[in-house]
């Protein structure tokens, strides 16, 4: 029998169900020393497992998990001199810690949809019941980072299996939300 | 009862089956005087409705179809002066007619997964018997050609009822296979 590929420590057994009343926390690199610790005081949205090359994810994972929240909501706690922006270039300014490499948050500043969110890893929060993710996007981007290409049906379903619908772009309600942005912007449709 | 959307003059009643023994034909555009005229040698492939802003589709139609035949099998039998490039820097070269706007064949030559391949439309072909599209390409790109976007649930059923699951990019094969092309050029998977 071939080798599963592990989608993510968390997601490999079954998917740990979470409130949609959380209401924030505090997120927490991998450091044992002097860790950066982030505050969220809110809560998140649209949390899901994300297969492309450029989120962090821990050792072993295949995919991240990742979600968004109000970047008004999001405050550098403590050692936030440890933090530098992966790509300055990138929509997604990601704040990961030189030390460990946790990406902390990932705030989108430039005119887009998801301007004035942050992209954060849930899992790096301290407190529990975070709701869990309810889809994974950029499913064929796995192969970009090593995956053999023949895993791909067995990696499908088993996002299938654990209840995440597994997409190449976003979400259907995530791409349509851009579109409509998109349309907003062109006069295509009324504001 | 809301007005449904209409995808497609071929598709809104149902999908016509084709043949997969297709080999060809010739291309024809809209115009009454000096048609253009491109003979395809050769079978079509990965033939899909398509919901980008930049296919061609004809008046009324939210989806074009549109499907790829190596480059090498296509030729410009008739008329070819009146053809010009939609958007020269755009990754497929659309060659459209002048006059009446149909967009005869859209060649690929910059180093990419589809080099070597032109984008066409089967619709255009004179002859019947071209195998029907197997699926939805670029479904929420639709909004930004004006579709209310409270009309997608009713757009995605109404695909899926025709036998052409939906997709917000192209489908998970081809997906799969940018992906796996991608890798090998970074050198992540072996050539």
């Amino acid at each position: 029998m071939e080798t599963p590929v592990s989608l993510h420590p968390y997601l490999d057994s079954g998917l740990p169900k979470g409130s949609t009343s959380f209401s924030g926390g505090t997120l927490v690199c991998d450091c044992k020393d002097r860790p950066v610790k982030v505050r969220v005081n809110s809560g998140i949205a649209h949390n899901h497992a994300c297969g492309c090359t450029k989120c962090w994810k821990p050792a072993g994972a295949t995919f991240s998990i990742v979600a968004v929240t109000p970047h008004e909501n999001v405050t550098v706690l403590e050692n936030g001199d440890k933090l530098h922006i992966v790509d300055p270039t990138a929509l997604i300014r990601r704040h990961a810690c030189q030390e460990c490499g946790v990406h902390m948050y990932g705030p989108v500043e430039r005119e887009h949809a998801f301007q004035g969110l942050d992209f954060i890893h849930p899992e790096r929060f301290e407190e529990t019941g975070w709701p869990e993710p309810t889809f994974a996007a950029f499913v064929s981007s796995i192969i970009e980072a090593g995956v053999d290409p023949s895993k791909m049906n067995s990696v499908r379903n088993h996002l299938r299996q654990i209840g995440l619908e597994p997409y190449d772009c976003l979400s259907p309600e995530l791409m349509d939300y851009i579109a409509t942005w998109t349309a907003k912007k062109s006069g295509v449709l009324a504001q």
